[in-house]
């Protein structure tokens, strides 16, 4: 394993080699980080035991880190925290090693990742488009690999847009999971800090040190409805218009699931797109004037202030509180709609964004572009939502991503669920004891296999009847005199795969079988010596024919014995 | 019994009596009511059982009664509801007959009672004080002895400083036990229907009669710290001015709950305070211009509109959302502040008003002193408290009432609680078997009796051993040859005394005892025939010794046995 040393010293070759200085507003000089990560590796040879051990961390540049200023991407704004947020704190005593702190939209107002004095973020994969915002230098610091991990934040979809728009995944947990001290408020009472990763379960680590402590811990979510997960899709025509080819990679992302074996059910998003539009429309942006309006009307006019975000903040100021009651109550209907929408769904599955625009076109119309892109993630934390977005393909090209919402204290589930998309299900063929019926097939079952169809092997294979408990076969691939045997294709959850190999007894083994239909998937094997002495079973062209053999004789055999 | 139609009856001839048109907005015509009341006779008389058979109700004029107009207080705003509000209508179910709806502050929005063109609600015991809001109306007809109950609503306190003022009971519900579906908003968020009623049982069995049903009951409260009832009172000086004699008056109400048994804990009324002024100078008054103030703005100058009332509704139009998201901010504070105030305190005894003004001082400061009137009220809802006022006395011969708060869903507590005040405990003089150490003194401690002090009776009885199982005596007042007898008073929660008088055996009984100073107790006497030809044991001067006396010789016979 690598030491942290070498892991801050590879970030720093990479931040070099990728040449995106736009990420950074506070990268710390390389010699600073290098004595952090030498003290790790310190602990660490002491014995310590630091789950992220040689983790490199960017941190969002409106939360605190200790010794750099929170800028939330104003120059003018800027202050020296003594403290770093508890968020960062948690990391770093786990063994993280922050690089620095980066670029966002600013006040964390804005999904496009342009509105900084600090420079426009550019995307990971395509320079030309926005990388998202407003957690944008962030996401696009894991997604080049400078980072492993990333701290973002989350209002109206700034923890998720950028995951999207560069291929990564970006954990929003429920409101209140991770304490937001230390973190510039956008609208206090809906702000979440977020993680992204370029895989989930690094995703989920962070996450996991970083939530309240146990004393704080929030009530578990309701129980489930026992049976398949239950994901809700929007009704044909909801989704609006994407770029071009996203419906289609979005259905095959329902799709995936299906073939999961979730069950796909279509219901009414309209409550969900309507609290998106009034979280900018309507009077809840004042609160980013609570926040800080004062600042912005002080410096009216300042290079530090970004037009579009100060004009967005300073129009708040006069949104008057009996409008915003009403609001509220608007809202607490459309969250009752949405919620009855949703059932007893585990969780509702979108497009992060409906489409991922240039600079250019952000640069036309900052306003515009820039409320399209929250059609699908503004309403989640007006409602008091968790959401887990993760990549979905490619779509000519660029990273397509979508996300999976549920309930609060949910994220657990939905991470769950999201693993069905990054770590696809594996197809097994079974030729022996994990057929059904037979004795094995009880471990297909425990982890989630479900039965695909049945089919034979290619005609190139024998069969031997190993001896084993329970008795078992072997399947042997042979250059001729080969055979068609009867197989099952089961699909297995990723993680099921892992348990299945690890309770493989010798001789088996998983390889690549060959199916009539030309096909490869992974199959039982076994070593070639197992077969030497083995009697081969391969006239009765399945392992059941060959078992229901034996059976009978035994039942004759006691006829005679009376 | 009466039946429903004769209590209407006395209900019309009451009001005739009484002379207080200004107490009801839509009094319906005595016919009617009394074709209602015939209804529910006919009901009970086919067996139904109608917990409120019998029950006359005035309903406050912004609750929609179908057939009357909803007028808030306003004749402009009046419109006629189709249905009660599930509030009546749960009343009028178990067999209430509702007598009209009654004047208040307008839109809710006061609490002196004087805010309305329906004209001022003068105080039931003196016409020339205010009756207290905004449920001025309601509170006069059952203090007036009208109504046997009646319904109110609670913002800033207006269920219950009209009960102090007025010297009834009125219970402030935990938001959302009781819906505010066909109530005219005041504060959509804080709303509360109240009850009001002469006696506490009275209004509990009402209110347990409105809140909701089973299925959408509330969480229960926390399950309390097992001893005494601790009693938070505002540490000293904290209460501020009060009226004349109310300091005093107040002091006598914790003593009295000190007397039952309850701890007295001195604790910072200060987050309550500050908070309170908070309602009206803070942000939240805007609410009350979501609910009617584009209405207001609408008949501006109407004589329709109180003018105070409408001034306050106008201005709010102007309180900017951010200044909302500060206070409700600052809000959250002080109730994390408040609750700690409390800590593990069954409830919080307060003066319900700061005192009582009369009509006039309120028309001379309309603001002023209606500002100073909600001074321990205003905080309870922002802070979602629950809340039960009942009166505490009399003071230069005005009711003086205090008010019992506590956490949300603790409704009930808070009344068993308040009877303490209403139902103060008996005193007990005892001198036989529940004696401490006796066989039937466990009878009074289960109960909730506690030992007040030992003593004897005046030298002017005679004790006689009855022939009973247990044995006990029979204390008989003579006219001469008299004796003191040992005795020990207790004091009784007062249905704790019912319980004891339920279990008592002939030939006992309870009467007034004379005790050693002169002053006279509720103890233990017998029915004269008992002791014809009883044991006179008056020369032991205690059963105690008598009894002991028995247990010697029967010691010294088992000696001689040996």
């Amino acid at each position: 394993m690598i030491t942290a040393v070498e892991r801050v010293r590879a970030a720093y070759a990479r931040i070099a080699q990728v040449s995106r200085p736009e990420v950074w507003i506070g990268l710390r000089p390389q010699a600073e980080t290098e004595a952090d990560a030498a003290a790790v590796d310190a602990r660490t040879a002491a014995g310590e035991r630091l789950p992220l051990a040689g983790t490199v961390v960017a941190v969002k540049g409106n939360i605190d880190v200790a010794g750099l200023p929170t800028t939330a991407g104003c120059p003018a704004y800027a202050y020296k925290p003594d403290a770093d947020a508890p968020a960062v704190a948690r990391l770093k005593a786990a063994g993280a090693v922050v690089l620095g702190t980066t670029n966002l939209d600013q006040f964390a107002t804005g999904l496009v990742g342009t509105r900084s004095p600090y420079g426009a973020v550019r995307g990971a994969v395509d320079p030309e488009r926005v990388s998202g915002g407003s957690s944008s230098g962030s996401a696009v610091a894991v997604a080049l690999g400078i980072a492993d991990i990333a701290l973002g934040t989350d209002t109206a979809g700034s923890g998720r847009v950028p995951a999207a728009f560069n291929g990564i995944v970006g954990l929003k947990p429920t409101i209140g999971l991770v304490p937001t001290e230390g973190v510039v408020p956008a609208c206090a009472s809906l702000d979440c800090v977020t993680v992204f990763a370029r895989t989930l379960p690094e995703a989920e680590r962070a996450l996991s040190l970083m939530t309240a402590p146990p004393g704080r811990a929030p009530s578990a979510p309701a129980a489930r409805r026992p049976g398949p997960w239950r994901i809700a899709v929007p009704e044909p025509g909801q989704l609006g218009r994407l770029d071009s080819g996203w419906t289609e990679a979005f259905d095959a992302a329902a799709r995936r699931l299906a073939d999961a074996g979730a069950e796909i059910l279509p219901v009414d998003l309209a409550p969900f797109t309507e609290a998106a539009v009034m979280l900018y429309e309507g009077a809840f942006v004042a609160e980013r004037y609570t926040a800080v309006g004062a600042f912005v009307d002080a410096h009216e006019g300042s290079p530090d202030l970004d037009p579009t975000v100060a004009g967005i903040i300073s129009r708040a100021r006069d949104i008057p509180a009996h409008q915003l009651y009403a609001d509220q109550r608007k809202l607490a209907d459309l969250r009752t709609r949405a919620l009855a929408s949703l059932g007893d769904s585990d969780a509702l599955l979108l497009p992060t964004a409906p489409g991922h625009p240039t600079i250019t076109e952000v640069e036309a119309d900052p306003l515009g572009v820039n409320a399209r892109l929250g059609r699908f993630t503004n309403s989640t934390n007006l409602f008091d939502l968790a959401a887990v977005a993760v990549p979905a393909g490619n779509v000519n090209g660029l990273p397509f991503g979508v996300m999976l919402i549920g309930p609060a204290f949910t994220d657990e589930r939905l991470a769950r669920i999201a693993g069905l998309l990054t770590s696809p299900p594996l197809r097994l063929a079974v030729i022996g004891a994990h057929l059904s019926g037979q004795p094995l097939n009880g471990q297909l079952l425990a982890v989630g296999g479900r039965l695909v169809r049945t089919t034979t092997t290619a005609p190139a294979y024998r069969l031997f009847a190993l001896d084993t408990l329970p008795p078992k076969p072997g399947l042997v691939r042979v250059g001729e005199g080969g055979n068609t045997i009867e197989a099952e294709v089961w699909q297995l959850p990723a993680e099921g795969l892992g348990a299945l190999l690890a309770a493989l007894p010798r001789p088996m083994a998983l390889g690549s079988v060959e199916l009539a239909d030309g096909s490869f998937v992974t199959g039982f094997l076994c070593e070639p010596q197992a077969v030497e002495s083995a009697r081969d079973i391969t006239p009765y062209g399945s392992w059941r024919a060959y078992v229901a053999g034996l059976a009978r004789p035994k039942q004759s055999h006691c006829r005679d014995a009376r």
